[in-house]
């Protein structure tokens, strides 16, 4: 290990300025750094590990579920990505273009993927021709580019990880089952592996991606009050098939066009994970997605023989990795403990157990949790299913504090001037009846920065009598407002 | 499924032509196929399958080792690209180049990544400073870009998906084991996975990667008697280092600069795979790899009721699947029994089950083995060890197969006469001395398309007093010699 040289700076506090106390806690927890690429970023061992969990996760539900994995090309020509108008007008701003290969200029530059739609769908045209090739049901997982101007690690970056899931269906019910059944594995996602508790349901019509019928999204709950899109799903009607041709011949022989969906989750879901959960020691994560559940702290001095604490520690690691655990043994004496505890805090490994000489004579070890950074003592002899219970609380704990946090920071409004007061006095989500038209959307926009995040799955079907929380129009249904990372 | 379009024409005979057999084996057996992009592949879920079977043992043993996963960005400013020389030589014909982002015309075009040496080690400058950092071992799985002119699926396609090793060590002898161990693990994987036994050894100068300091290589001998390069692992030395300023500090404090090491193993291998089994039926796939091991096929009339055939059948893939074995069922009776064998021998699956009214009444099943299209009749009862024992000879009898294409198809010659004479008269691999200058290999080239493939690991620390094969200068090894795909 290189010398110790963040000892030196403590992390920014968080509740002074999350912005400068993410880019500390990214940085100084070893998950990304920037790359001497604009908006790029590298992606370390343990940003990649937590990622390595989103993939062996999500992959088995997908699997589960009969979708395919497949693998379509990094370049596509200008003239595919220009045949549906709503899509490539959304995309163009921020497209990274390839014209010259292999030494010579290209006929025809090829944008790199902002997303995948438009060079699959030409090809599903062929892939589909009968009722019977129906679902056709994809995924890949790949990278990305969106040329960004302003960029912050796993957050915003001109490149990124993800996996876009693309199906085919025959009409609009399976479509939608489809669409709702991707989104449902974001929110379980979240919840039991993220430990965060988001809000879920349908985009406006100003939010909604470029060439969607309906998008539906995650949005996360940030501490400071403030929304993070973190997975979208979208039902793409015919939209896209039309001008694709990805049509099928029903069993009464007819032609018919398909219905499709879209649905991605990236590396973003990653700084919604720091944000979330992270304090002013750094990194707090919640033990079903921690690379490292469990460290195992040999304590002692230098000086002294520690030959036995250093092998009491490594049986300790290797009991609980034995009964499934991800556990590390921490042997080095050279470093002091506190910097040890420092660098294991920073890197938000859940649980920390110190063993000690007096400890090991006494038959006890202090157990500590990251989540409180609360101390108790655990008898040698229990240890594994002591530390199992640990990780199971402080997983479940971890989810109640983001559902405490939810629901302290989503505010109701009834008049504007609720709205803007609220908006005003440090950030929230507002639930608010709205007239759900464009210009009104423009106009909040404007004035607070706050726009439509979702529409509460459970609420869309709601009709209340009502006008519109900002230009008094009617309003039928309540939604909710942030503003956007 | 669509119409059975593929029934009206026969696969190309391998024999006969190889490449349009492999061809039409890819894009029948679902492989892969081309892309609206010059020089781009499609994958499609068969094979895409084979690459997370690659995915998934070569990471385990990555892990295994202490190797952690990370990414770095898909773009490489030019003036990175630039500093070390050779290598700069070596990748520039084959660049694609992104000059306009976001809009606006970039101050610096960037490359996107033929390999990541040069911006990985510009980062690895930071992150090694002292002995205590090393050794460093970092792999990326992801895609690359190397323009070519002319391209085949899986074999040479301008994007292809990989992953590579790149590693740290404070000297020589660390790093050497590095590239040693790693070309060992794609050694073990071709002989325990694709049941293909390569050869394995040093590249010669003209042949190693443009700023290593040695290439070490696996080479599969594919039925024409040509060369597959499958892999390969590089001893970079300080070659990069130097440049890029990977130094550290020795236990003495004194300077030291860092020896490397990369590695790589790319969608390549499928192709591998696919000539050096497959047969005028299609895909043979070993059983460890095989996405689907068993298909069992409920076989019935159209017209007759097939409800027992039909649930039997997917009571067998059910006690297949519970025993660990990977096996689908296929109760279409829609389509002729000859359309669906022919596809799922098309297909390569190992064994297939027919299970019929009569055999049930017998209590007897007919197994068919992909690689020798030999039926056996197997008791019902004992369903489950049958078939993992049929499963495990069919992947020995197919690396035996391999080995025996191998030694066949690896000739000796002691003369420029005989060598030629080999090449003439259908290709193979040659053994024979040879001096090892860069103008000699040139020659060789030059008039029969050979170059050397390897010279085989256990024959580097030979030393022989004889005279090159080719030009009568002092020979001291023997070296492999083929025409490459």
């Amino acid at each position: 290990m290189a010398a110790p040289v963040y000892e030196k700076k403590a992390l920014t506090k968080k509740s002074e300025n999350i912005a400068d106390w993410y880019h500390d806690v990214v940085l100084r927890a070893g998950l990304a750094e920037y790359a001497d690429v604009k908006g790029c970023m590298i992606i370390k061992p343990h940003g990649y590990a937590l990622w390595e969990h989103v993939q062996s996760v999500l992959d088995a539900e997908f699997k589960a579920d009969g979708v395919r994995n497949v693998y379509f090309p990094l370049f596509i020509p200008m003239h595919l990505l220009q045949k549906e108008q709503e899509h490539v007008a959304g995309f163009s701003p921020e497209l990274a273009v390839v014209t010259h290969a292999g030494g010579e200029e290209l006929a025809e530059p090829l944008a790199i993927r902002p997303t995948s739609e438009t060079i699959m769908y030409a090809t599903f045209a062929n892939w589909v021709q009968s009722w019977r090739d129906l679902p056709l049901k994809t995924n890949q997982w790949c990278n990305v580019v969106r040329w960004e101007k302003r960029t912050y690690p796993f957050l915003r970056t001109s490149e990124f990880l993800w996996q876009e899931g693309h199906t085919v269906h025959a009409d609009e019910a399976d479509a939608m089952d489809m669409v709702l059944r991707a989104l449902d594995w974001y929110r379980a996602f979240y919840e039991e592996e993220f430990a965060i508790s988001p809000y879920v349901g349908l985009k406006s019509a100003g939010e909604k991606f470029a060439g969607a019928e309906r998008t539906y999204s995650v949005e996360l709950v940030l501490p400071d009050g403030k929304a993070l899109q973190a997975a979208t799903s979208h039902y793409l009607g015919t939209h896209f098939a039309s001008v694709f041709g990805v049509n099928y011949l029903d069993a009464q022989g007819a032609s018919q066009v398909a219905h499709q969906t879209s649905w991605g989750l990236s590396t973003r879901s990653i700084g919604g994970l720091v944000l979330v959960h992270g304090d002013d020691s750094g990194l707090v994560l919640p033990p079903r997605a921690a690379p490292e559940q469990v460290v195992v702290l040999a304590v002692g001095s230098k000086s002294s023989d520690n030959a036995h604490v250093q092998s009491e520690a490594a049986n300790i690691a290797d009991e609980l990795k034995h009964a499934g655990i991800r556990a590390v043994v921490d042997t080095d004496l050279l470093h002091s403990l506190g910097y040890r505890i420092n660098e294991h805090e920073l890197r938000g490994v859940p649980v920390r157990l110190e063993v000690g000489a007096r400890e090991l004579a006494d038959g006890k070890i202090t157990a500590v949790r990251r989540d409180t950074l609360t101390k108790s003592s655990v008898n040698r002899s229990d240890i594994v299913t002591d530390v199992q219970t640990l990780l199971s609380d402080i997983q479940s704990s971890l989810l109640e504090r983001s559902e405490k946090l939810k629901r302290e920071l989503t505010k109701e409004a009834a008049t504007w001037e609720e709205f803007t007061a609220i908006m005003e006095h440090g950030k929230a989500f507002i639930r608010a009846p709205w007239c759900e038209r464009p210009e009104c959307e423009a106009d909040i926009k404007a004035e607070t920065k706050a726009t439509p995040r979702v529409l509460e799955l459970d609420r869309i079907d709601e009709h209340i009598e009502t006008v519109c929380v900002k230009c008094g129009e009617p309003a039928h249904r309540r939604w909710l407002f942030a503003q956007s990372y």
